[in-house]
């Protein structure tokens, strides 16, 4: 990717909803995704349930018996991006089961290395946007913003938003409400503040890392640290004070 | 902070032993010290039970009934660094409460705004080391990363790094081991090298920040979120479309 | 149920693996299973990928846009078992995305009252057996027992149970050991000892409830709480102390 | 104790807050409490920041170099109780940093065994009541009857309530509403049922096992399993199968 091809987001909304239109979450993908949008930076989305993509841990499931597997479409698209942002509702106070497997899937394709030798996510940066009427945004921030960083994304400051409703079941985001035109959670300045700090410090930290030609290189690769190099670690690989 | 002063990191051990000497998780901040250090980064530390912390949500809590609280020192430190590091053992699959308090300590201090307008920790790179015999490590990274990342920490690829044993009780993290000179865990290559790689990717991330004169500004400020600028977020403050 | 039907344990199998014999979790599900079943409790087992179950959050998802779903028939099962046990690899240190998906699908029928007025899975006992190579078996049983008891299950002392090995890759639970006639953690007795102590303590559990005749009624039914019985609690249904 | 003692109950609030009054989590505590006391139950009640609880994982800390620690006798009343139910406020999405050290001291006291050879808190039952104007009530749970069953509690059905607002800083439980004599969340009959369900609930199950005499013993003994009883387990203790 040269310096003048412009930046590109993904957001993959691991909604239950098998129609994007009945999705929840994906009304406030569309709002972090406007601003996104105005600063220039293309938008791709996916509705991860309109695709077929198989459980397992392999980065093409059809060589491991399965007949279908869109994964390794989807992920060219999360390679050509350089922002990712996973859309989830909450279920139980935890994300979905589509975005559980959207993760394992971006994991089961971290074992490749970039030119670098690092691992190929580097350079990236991620997000994570959640709703529901049931409490639990921040765990499924914390498991889905851990994951990222695990396999190569930096996360930037404040990169999650979302919206809940009191405790109980009620509307959820984007709900009609009953003699108003605003919908359900659209007047609440800290999801519209949270969701737009998210877009904009995404945007930064990808152009950061844009200008730096990826996540710097030094100490971090994998292909280096197998043929030796210790980087100052001040153990040597059995255990013994180096040198 | 001019671009000439060398950067700094603080490692907060939030180790449940009252005597820095008897904690496991300092040997691994040791370990990743070392890298930090070697690589002219300045080195601050504190093990957070030699200090007397208050519990409370406030900033100091001497003014709200406690006798003492040697939090508002501390946050000098954490001021003062580039890079925090925050070290905890693992109870019953979760950080300590040592942890915890720190982080709400932390938490409690961010109401205030740096020149720009942002939150005070934007500009700053955080991880963490946790070590157990006891599994969670990633457990307590999720709550950890997830905590510094909300307060305005960047947070760079694989930030965190840890060792624990086999299932069960056992040996922890830097014990003698019977008939070898090297003690547990200290061998364990996939820990040498997350610390490494961890270390490394701090230092990367924080120099990016340095380099670009701190968080970039834009979008992401309270101070103008509060005077009305929306930054492209396509609601207005009534949660109608902005025109 | 009478008193003198045997009672039933159901075993669901949430590894990523397509086939049963590739599992590893199914290896430590076997061991519980041996335990319950010399106990004279009747054994069920499902491996979840054998079966095709539709994602979302209805109990026939074939009534909401998808042209196939095992689930209901799988539920049957469920509700014919005493004891439910939820076995699950770990992948980035959480739950697979199978195993939140039958959660979710647990959930999706649960709000279906028996015939005292109580939640479904009422009067039945729930735990998990986790393994993995990485840490997290904890993490995945808090999510997992805490569904469990929060749609209806009582879970007994220790109710979860698992393996993993010292940080990083290695073998996985059964795997063969070179020059050993002992598979991968066969041989830890904190394994084998919480796996036994948690097949009784369901088997307890279970005996109790059902020498209760089901979870004892009284103050827990939604179908009373609905009529406008307050069973004690001090306030009324507009948040006034109740006269 | 005989099974003519009324059951007792434990509430341990882990509130930031120095002085009970201040607490909102306390407000939701006595409205368990209520329904517990006129089912005939005994309630006692601990502020855990009224008392100087050391940290660390040993039964009395003034053992191992701290002055003062109010943990025993903490202890005592804990052990003298049927029911134990633990209050936390939520912050940055997780239990407080109180709650974390109670939960640890708890299981630094889990060692012992009762006279069936069984852990010290077979035969209790346990729950958890969370508040706070962040999202988190299920985080926090999940942690906290994770805790009490690993340690030996039983947990019946639904044995967690609580209350939170819509996304965003806002009144907490309990809190005067403009115009209104309804205090924040009184009136949420979400919370009103939950909170009333699991009272019943642990009473529930702390009757059933009391007229049990305790969690039934058989398979769950450390003290036999230590004797060599594999209580129908098909692996000996090398990991061979049982002759």
């Amino acid at each position: 990717m040269t310096q003048s091809t412009p930046l590109r987001a993904l957001y993959i909304n691991c909604s239950l909803e098998k129609k994007p239109a009945d999705s929840h979450t994906r009304r406030l993908i569309e709002h972090s995704a406007a601003v996104i949008r105005q600063a220039g930076v293309e938008v791709d989305q996916v509705h991860a349930l309109e695709h077929q993509i198989a459980f397992g841990m392999k980065p093409d499931m059809t060589e491991h018996g399965w007949d279908r597997d869109d994964w390794p479409a989807l992920f060219e698209r999360v390679m050509a991006a350089d922002i990712l942002v996973l859309g989830t509702p909450i279920w139980l106070g935890v994300k979905s089961s589509v975005c559980t497997q959207v993760i394992e899937r971006l994991y089961s394709s971290s074992g490749e290395k970039n030119e670098q030798g690092q691992y190929l996510y580097y350079g990236k940066a991620g997000g994570c946007l959640v709703t529901g009427n049931e409490d639990g945004v921040k765990a499924c921030s914390m498991e889905i913003l851990y994951a990222l960083q695990h396999i190569g994304y930096s996360v930037p400051p404040q990169a999650d938003a979302g919206w809940i409703g009191e405790a109980g079941p009620g509307p959820s985001y984007g709900d009609p409400v009953e003699g108003s035109d605003v919908p359900t959670g659209f007047g609440n300045e800290f999801t519209n503040r949270n969701t737009t700090f998210m877009a904009w410090n995404l945007i930064h930290m990808a152009r950061l890392l844009r200008k730096a030609g990826g996540f710097p290189v030094g100490g971090n690769q994998g292909s280096e640290w197998e043929r030796g190099t210790r980087s100052g670690y001040p153990l040597d690989s059995d255990g013994r004070p180096a040198g």
